[in-house]
């Protein structure tokens, strides 16, 4: 009824580099890898689940790029998503596609991918690569104009790498 | 750049039923309380984030309804968001509504809520009307063959109130 997301059982695990899948509830639901890294890299923004020291849930939307399966946010050197990856480096990272509405059946149409990861906060040089990719997604008509802006903003970025250490996808079309 | 949701500081919270303000670190983004539970009423999904045993965050997906100022969900009995819950009832729901990319300023237009609160498992007698909102939100044209249907599955679904002790608001526009 109407549920997007029943339960995690798809999931799609790297272990040394290497990406195998597990078992899941709902086998009929299971997204294969490369529909999970095309949901990744088409989504236009993902929500970014983080746990302060309390261990209070937090999740906040944010605009990303997804590089050699690792997703790239970046946001300002202070605020509570620091706060709470400097105590737990542990995220989740959701990416919902299209959605519909089954009235009649009381039910609803999706795809969604979850990722699971460990939060790293780039060093200087670490920044421009992802930064670029950022323009190449979000502004493709403006690359040079994007190259400018990255060297005024980026010493303020903060830069964050989530490396991706399992990731299930999910549909119901 | 692109950041959909910059930091919290933005903070109505709720204390003896009563709701007030917190500050920000970034007033002019703000929501008041009505546009809060307006973009709330109004959200199709949000993201229920919740934590393990090992304080691995976790997001998902998932149809909601709001009553009271309170967000009610529905799931099956068994499944990863039930075992967080039982392990650490605080969680958080993320409600994004309008966005849009504005490409040539590198930045994002948006509008998104999170609210705070503890997931309490319903009782048997006290599904029936959290149930009902869910028909009168997704199906509003259907709400007798709703009743039928509400009649058939109530029993094998798990509704969670999200008791919500705080909620922020923040949009770009």
């Amino acid at each position: 009824m109407y549920e997007i997301y029943v339960t995690l059982k798809n999931i799609i695990c790297r272990k040394d580099s290497e990406l195998y899948m597990k078992t899941m509830r709902r086998i009929e639901r299971q997204m294969n890898e490369m529909e999970v890294l095309d949901l990744l890299k088409k989504g236009e923004y993902g929500i970014l689940s983080t746990c302060d020291e309390d261990n209070q849930p937090y999740g906040i939307p944010l605009s990303y790029v997804l590089i050699d399966k690792n997703i790239y946010i970046h946001c300002a050197g202070v605020g509570t998503k620091i706060d709470n990856i400097s105590v737990n480096d542990k995220v989740s990272f959701t990416v919902v596609g299209k959605t519909k509405v089954l009235k009649e059946q009381f039910s609803v149409e999706y795809e969604s991918v979850v990722a699971f990861g460990r939060a790293i906060r780039l060093a200087e040089e670490e920044k421009y690569e992802p930064l670029m990719e950022f323009i190449r997604k979000y502004s493709p008509e403006f690359i040079e104009e994007g190259q400018l802006y990255i060297d005024k903003a980026k010493k303020i970025t903060t830069l964050i790498k989530i490396e991706i250490y399992s990731f299930s996808g999910k549909h119901r079309i």
